[in-house]
């Protein structure tokens, strides 16, 4: 049993809070959302969430992503920890409540970054909690910094970094639109969904991708796909699919054909 | 600055929880207690909290503290960490609230035991957040345990293990009595206050002491004595006082003289 493969799933803020609120959560779609999981029932799961209108703002606010110039960032780091411990909070509640033996694990307290990229992450007990039949919780959080004193770490670099430590066999990451698009659908119209897109021609797509529109410290779609390049690169096949719309996780988790993009290797 | 001893504070689960019924906290308390700390402005401080009416009767519930027999007690050991967290965040909220720069480190996801007893605890982390001025809060967790799959560990063992590792200047533990009595003050009326303890003293009177009679699958009290001797056999000062009574964590926190019981090695 633990040959197995996991997936690593990436909950995307913006599905589980309203971006354009403030410590405004999605309660619905959190319950949903744990309702596809439980139901897919996954052997190896590990999830990550974004920081959508919890972490982000909060962080923004006193500059955490910048690192530490003054002392009263301290407080700031600390409440946007905190921020994230309550979004991240509805979340494991949602999950143990729909029978998912799922554990939190704080990057802020185990991940050390340089320059905000993770230079040390002991995932030693992350991977134990996932050999024993326990689904692992993380999220994007401030953490420490060697050269920065501290900053903020994306969700979005802990799914690539996570896969590729765990040899995960997919990534699936659930977002609030369709999969990726030829421009940004929500200003134009005529964007169009790709189905299906090898490294290469994601590359070439993806400086035409804008960023999003809501306060997002920690880089919105464009900074999404860069940080997938490296798990990629390593033949994990990842899948980006709207999240916000019923039954689409679901059926990526149980490998079942769904509307979304795909992006391989060649 | 990083030269500075810290103190290891520990905030009975007695105190901030109603042990008489389920998942309730007192937040008037917890707010209290938030702004002693607060005022009392400790350069170096840890604090770990114990899991009163929340940790505790879900621990009991599915049997996590004896460890894993049967897959249901995964979930359970999932809602032991989240109620935990729980409890740990209207902390939090407070001390944040309060602008202390403090940031919660979970046991479950950095400590694991060896049939109950810490094994390995890699402290870096937290290290680096209390040299950087940062408040760590620890707190009575469900963990890891190489022997027993899992277990759970008390904040008190948690308490005299940091206090060492750190080379604390003191131990504070607030209580929801006024210190070490003779006898049980909640049953006898002629229980006396012990003022000063040496090890030796504990030592006698340990075995007299009774357990405390709600659920407490660490231990009560006299889990609490026992834990403390490696601290205080390595000259660390402890001292237990009521923390539910005003000023007095406050005053123990600025090293004022306070009603409680002062335990030191000779």
């Amino acid at each position: 049993m633990s040959e197995t493969k996991p997936i690593v799933l990436k909950i995307g803020g913006s599905v589980i809070t309203d971006k354009s609120g403030e410590l405004a959560a999605r309660t619905e779609a959190i319950n949903r959302i744990s309702e596809e999981i439980a139901k897919a029932n996954v052997k190896k799961l590990a999830i990550i969430h974004g920081g959508g209108s919890f972490g982000h703002p909060t962080a923004q606010k006193y500059g955490i992503k910048e690192g530490l110039r003054e002392e009263t960032q301290k407080v700031g780091f600390a409440e946007t920890h905190h921020v994230m411990t309550v979004l991240n909070g509805l979340l494991m509640d949602s999950l143990v409540w729909h029978n998912i033996p799922a554990v939190s694990l704080a990057p802020s307290g185990c991940v050390i970054t340089e320059n905000g990229r993770i230079k040390s992450f002991d995932d030693t007990i992350l991977k134990t909690y996932l050999n024993m039949g326990f689904t692992p919780v993380l999220y994007g959080d401030p953490t420490l910094d060697d050269k920065l004193g501290f900053t903020v770490l994306s969700g979005d670099q802990l799914v690539s970094h996570l896969a590729i430590r765990l040899t995960a066999s997919r990534i699936v990451i659930g977002v609030d639109t369709d999969g990726i698009y030829s421009a940004d659908p929500k200003i134009d119209k005529n964007a169009k969904l790709y189905a299906r897109l090898s490294l290469d021609e994601l590359g070439r797509i993806k400086e035409r991708l804008g960023k999003s529109h809501s306060p997002d410290v920690t880089g919105g779609m464009l900074g999404k796909i860069t940080e997938l390049f490296p798990a990629v690169e390593r033949k994990i096949q990842v899948i980006i699919l709207n999240a916000g719309k019923p039954n689409r996780l679901y059926r990526a988790l149980k490998g079942e054909e769904v509307e979304g993009t795909i992006i391989e290797k060649e």
